[in-house]
Formats: structure tokens, sequence, C-alpha cells
């Protein structure tokens, strides 16, 4: 079994401070994670950044930037977001501690990411839409807005200490062992079902973001493998072609 | 039963960067801790650690300030310090999770002391001996060194999430249960064996300071209560008198 904390992705999300992202690169090599990805960040290769990514320079050069959140995790099968909030539609976060198990049975199989908000505002909607699960650190009740790379610091802390107790060693579950889709097939076929909502006036103008993101909760619990999605994606196309012959 | 964290002080000995301190007051708040101790610290109300200390303004400047370490634990009943190294005498740090039960079901009864050292060097010797137990974070082997409030970060999580389990909240140990003495009352004790032992030529000069360390140990593990303190005391004033009229 390959090391799990391998194949974990910290992905931040639109960070605006460089200390942070240099802090979140030294708390990642701390706890043995190695793969630092920003999306649309500040610039993180400037003084702050460095000083505060004491011992950890390479992970915060060998960092992969990406202008877009989906094109970061096109490769990913299983994403995560942080979040101190309840999102429409997705009921109450889980507690960081009770996620893990899962989280390492995937991480066992293949890349996962774990997604991190902008300091100031956190994940945006359309970011959580790309989630499939949503886990939070809890917090004492007076004081819930964590500092970005402290949560870094205690995803990680929580995946090193989970990576070493039997529930993080157990075999792949259900999902793990099959071989599912990444993101990026995902993404393929809600854009393809969306046009067909769209062709068939079954969603019209702004109200096409909300069914999409239905939609995205409902795949993203399913975890198609390569042979479903090929048959939800025949589907779709089988329809259009119904339309456009009848 | 009280709220054990609320008996938890975290103590920073001399840091060095008030954005640590800063980001400390935080993540204690975030954690539901709320005694923040400083030891020769840096400035800590300047515009960098009330940056860091974001939603935690109240923690940073309620935090107590002392000049020597000794004074700051003089009323903590237990001492445990945060290390990343092995140091002389003790042994092996535990990890910190294997001691969370023991510093909760002592934060149950009385004030407990958490220390953490100056950035650059961690806590020195003579501090190190005012430990009665010492901790710490396990790590990955090619990055051991965590920046300063990442790590009160770590064990302020870890408390919270511990006494939220079983093992937190079951009842007062042996040592818990006893009326135990605090620091200041045991370093009274150690000046006077000291004063002893050096009267009677058992230690000289430099030499003091080793055994003073390897009494600390002695009687930092036995936790002697008031009754027992007054008996060791009783004892060393008896030879003095024996030493005086022979």
């Amino acid at each position: 079994m390959t090391d799990p904390l391998k194949n974990i992705r910290i992905v931040l999300v639109r960070p605006t401070r460089p200390g942070n992202i240099g802090a979140a690169a030294r708390a990642i090599k701390n706890m043995g994670l190695s793969r630092l990805v920003l999306v649309q960040p500040v610039d993180h290769l400037c003084p702050d950044s460095y000083t505060m990514a004491y011992g950890a320079h390479d992970i915060l050069e060998r960092a992969k930037v990406f202008k877009s959140l989906p094109r970061a995790l096109a490769r990913c099968r299983y994403v995560v977001g942080t979040t101190a909030r309840t999102h429409k539609g997705y009921g109450k976060p889980t507690p960081l501690m009770k996620t893990m198990p899962e989280i390492l049975t995937r991480a066992n199989r293949h890349p996962v990411a774990i997604l991190f908000g902008p300091e100031s505002s956190g994940l945006a909607n359309e970011e959580i839409a790309l989630c499939q699960s949503l886990v939070t650190i809890p917090t004492a009740a007076a004081h819930t807005s964590i500092n970005l790379a402290q949560a870094v610091m205690v995803v990680a802390y929580e995946l090193r200490r989970c990576a070493g107790t039997e529930a993080g060693k157990k075999p792949a579950g259900a999902a793990g062992r099959r071989d599912v889709v990444d993101t990026d097939q995902r993404e393929r076929f809600y854009r393809e079902l969306k046009e067909l909502l769209t062709m068939i006036g079954f969603v019209k103008g702004t109200q096409g973001t909300h069914i999409q993101a239905d939609l995205r909760r409902i795949f993203g619990r399913a975890e198609p493998d390569k042979r479903e999605l090929r048959i939800l994606r025949g589907i779709v196309r089988q329809v259009r072609w119904a339309l456009a012959h009848r």
C-alpha cells in the first residue's frame, strides 16, 4: 500500500496573504505531506512567503499554480472542501476527525484534494459545488474563524495522526476499490447534461447554476466509475440524437 | 466538573516574533482556551500581533506578562513542556496525543501550564527542568521544526478534540484528586534542599545545577501534596538544625 499522504493535495483557493501560503507549505512538510496546489494566488514566491515557509522552500517552489479550480482538480478523484459554515443543500459539514478514515481510504487508492478558501470569505458557492464532501474544524462558538495556514496545519496534523492508526490503514472501501472517474471527466458530463437540460427547456438562465449544483451533489456522491460514466454520457447523447431526429 | 480548558495556560517563553504571539492568541480562542501567558516576550501589543490575533484581541490584551518563568508558573500544579528533542535525563518526550488524557485529568482539578520555547531554539535546559512532563508533536522526519503559533494551534486543537471524548471526561486520577502543591512551593523546597546539599559539600559550584535538575525530575514526578511537602521541608530543616548544633 502506498503512503496515503503522498496522494493528498492541499489546495489553497485564491489565497491573498503570501505569509499564509508560506506557513501552509511549512505545515504540509512538517506533517509529511508534499503537494501544495494554488489557484489564482497572490505572488507566492515573495520574501514574506519564503520567511514563513522556513525549511519548506522546496514545497513552496514546487507548488502547482492554476488559473481555475476545475483545472486544478482535473486529475483528482475525491474532493473535500473545508468550511466553517453550513451550505445550502449540503447539510452540516462533517467534523474533521470523522472524515479522516474516509479521506485516507480514498488516498490509499487515488488523488484526493482538500480545498481551503480565501482568508476573508472562505470557499465560494461555485467552489463548494465542486466538492464531494464538506468538513469543518470544530471550534469554540466564540471564535470560529481560523487563520488559513492554521487550518491547513490542523488538517495536516489530523491526516498524519489518523494515518498512523488502524482506521487509517484499513483497506479501501467500496468506492475506494472502484476505478472512479476524476473531476475532469465528471465536469464534462455535467456540461453535456446541462446543455441537454437547457435545450429541452428544463432549466432557464440563472436557474441552471442551481440545477448544476444539485447534479454535482448527486453524482458527486454517486462517484461513477468509467463504465458508469460512459453509460450516463451515452444516455445524454442518445436523448440529444433522438431530439434532433424526431 | 469545570471545563478543563479553562484551567490550561498556554505559556510562550521568550517569543521573538509578534506575529506568532498574535496567531497563538487567535488559535487559543478558536479552540476554546482563554489564558495566554508570556515570559520575556517581544512587544506583543504591536500592529503585527494585532493583525494575526484577528478576532482574539481580548486574549492578546489579557495575556499575563512575566519576567521569569518560575514566576509565571508559581500557581501551576502541573507543568508540561513542548519539545522536538530528547533532553538529557528525560528520555524521549511523549507524543502529544498520548499525554492528552493526563493533561485533561489534571486540568479538571487544577491549573496546568503548557510551555512553548522561543522560535529559534526551543526551551532551554533550565526551562525544561521546570517541567514535570515533556511532550512532542509527531512530525515527518524531513522537517521537525514547527512554527511556534502552529505548534500552539495543534496542541490547542488536540486539547479540544480530546476534551470532547470519553478519555477527556474521566474523573481525575490519583494525582489529580490529591491536593498537589504548586510550582512556587516546590521551588522553595528545591532551594532549601540545595542550600543544605551545598552546606554539607554534597554539591559544589556548577555541579549544583545538575543535581537541582535531577531533584526537580524526581519530585516533579512524585508530586507531593501540601502535607508531604511539609514533611520534606521539615526533614531539611531538621538536618540543618542538627548540623548547627552538633
